[in-house]
């Protein structure tokens, strides 16, 4: 069985016909839509209304969007596409401060930029050079999912080579297909625990305010075929209590150098419970989201969403609509917390900062 | 200041009129609708909507339902009375598991039946005496909510008498006047402060699936004028590691004999990060939320329900609409992490099951 057709994408993108769309996650599970986009200012707004959401996503969608917008200004000059370059690289990284992939992307494209314009390259040759490094971009976070998947395999099971391996795993929030370039980090060993018929079951809390783990992760891991059960975020404590989950795996958004991990709000409190519960935690994230210029969780900058993603829920109020609301969408996992880091390169253990700061230059580590 | 005018009430009776009317705590914030009740069909309809909802409000809208119900039966005979007294406490009995309050009131309301018609008394008479029943279980609830006020602001602020004592609760889903016949069990002491000038902040969590915490906790404390934040179920971690609560006060739906609490679920995870950040977790709760009879948590039945108040958030669907989906309606708080249960008679301390097996015959202790 292959892994390959199991999961959605969340960006697809024909170099050649100059064609970028994104599946508008906004309204999943009821309605798949595909948006077309064309220019910096409409993948920003895509990227700003979480149409596309997930650390290595946003930053696959950052590098393309440039490139689409940069291909439909062919035609102008160095000087033209600088300017454009400028442009659009500001709108796209004014969307959202939290996950560092998006940075690690757009400085990737900025350095190919400037090693092409080094060579004298005309405005065309260079533009043929971003579109490679876009390009690259997401083959590698496709790669990195498919090794992060190989190396968090090997930490689900006691006994992974015995018959049918049991695991039941709780994840929070989506960090799956819909939010990478490939078959998702936190998600991407259950895929292929999956493909090697071992027996999965996955619990995911719902994840207020915008429900990425019941709209997001209940669809794509129900889409193929792995058994998946929700519950209100709530209920995390309890569904811990009861003894039946092996390991709870969740992405990040970015890594501090000391091994804090930002994620989605409430990762915090669910590696509390898991410590709590005795139950392991671990964080999957390719190495372009570990961020060594942020010393630890504290200096991550945490964006703070609209009041109203709180206040409303579908079509309607459930709160007073003046009430004032906390609702940052990230916390900090303090490093004593996690079990096991699952990155491309390999699975890192405390302690976190020798750890990191041995890793290979990643796109990240510049 | 008086505190009577400060917050709202769940159910209005006026029992010269005949007339019943619950608020219907399913459309608030949004819109505040009275809708009447003339039959205990409709009351247990009501209470199985959720649209009069909370331990003691649940019990006492059970008793004016009952008698609203035989009243308009009146002219029978005892036979008659009988009859529909049992069909109507049936209907009334079935409508939810967990809380005991329900249960209470309805015994109460079935002993004043057998004491009435000891006394060879007639339909009519046997009739009043329900009445003037359940106009004491609601006017005690009421005082009892007033004992909690007083019993719980002495737990409330180290220096109670200083000057504009200072202090920030977080409670849990909707234990204020919507859930009660006075003015709420947690948020009771809370109005109290408010009524004497402290300085009171109040911080509740939405409380998914239903929005109790967001749609009714906030909205009467809003209307009170005591300030109130807002945060999604999944921040809670978040804002106790911030240092800034003082106090976690919730209800209780039922507590066993050893001190363990059945409430909203989330309770159990709250209690525990509570703990974990050094914050002292108070259940408030009228004496006949204890049942002695349940010697645990662990025999405390506890209702789920449907899977669809999970899947679905106003108008759409935030989950993929057949996935499994685990909701039960309360969990168990052990009450090692429990660090005072206040009740109209006073404030208990563990050990718990101590403190219970000597308080006065309560409405539960029977």
């Amino acid at each position: 069985m292959s892994t390959e057709a199991l999961y959605p994408e969340a960006l697809q993108w024909n170099a050649a016909a100059g064609v970028v769309r994104v599946l508008d996650q906004t309204l999943l599970p009821e309605e798949e839509v595909w948006v077309g986009i064309e220019t910096a200012a409409a993948m920003a707004e895509a990227i700003r209304t979480l149409k596309v959401r997930g650390a290595p996503a946003t930053g696959i969608a950052a590098a393309v969007g440039l490139v689409q917008d940069l291909s439909r200004r062919a035609g102008s000059d160095m000087q033209g596409l600088r300017r454009s370059f400028d442009a659009a690289e500001a709108l796209l990284r004014s969307t959202r401060p939290t996950a560092v992939n998006l940075f690690h992307a757009l400085d990737r494209m900025r350095g190919r930029l400037e090693s092409e314009a080094l060579s004298d390259a005309g405005a065309s040759q260079v533009l043929d050079g971003l579109r490679e490094e876009a390009a690259a971009i997401l083959e590698e976070d496709r790669l990195a999912c498919r090794r992060i998947a190989e190396f968090g395999i090997s930490l689900l099971s006691p006994d992974p080579a015995g018959e049918r391996p049991e695991i039941r795993v709780m994840t929070h929030c989506n960090a799956g297909a819909l939010a990478t370039g490939g078959m998702g980090t936190a998600l991407a060993p259950i895929y292929l625990a999956h493909a090697r018929n071992w027996d999965v079951q996955v619990f995911v809390g719902e994840t207020r305010p915008l429900f990425q783990g019941s709209r997001l992760t209940a669809w794509e891991l129900e889409r193929a075929g792995i058994p998946v059960t929700v519950f209100p975020d709530n209920g995390a404590a309890v569904v811990l209590a009861r003894k039946e989950i092996d390991h709870v795996i969740v992405g990040a958004d970015r890594i501090a150098a000391n091994g804090d991990v930002a994620n989605k709000l409430g990762s915090y409190g669910l590696a509390a419970l898991a410590k709590l519960h005795d139950v392991p935690f671990m964080v999957a994230a390719p190495l372009s989201t570990i961020d060594p210029s942020t010393p630890t969780g504290a200096e991550v900058p945490i964006e703070h969403r609209h009041p109203d993603e709180v206040r409303r829920a579908g079509c309607r109020y459930v709160a007073p609509p003046t009430v004032p609301v906390f609702a940052p969408a990230f916390d900090v996992v303090p490093q004593r917390l996690i079990t096991a880091i699952v990155t491309d390169a390999g699975v890192l253990r405390p302690p976190y900062d020798k750890a990191i700061s041995t890793l290979p230059a990643s796109g990240g580590a510049g």
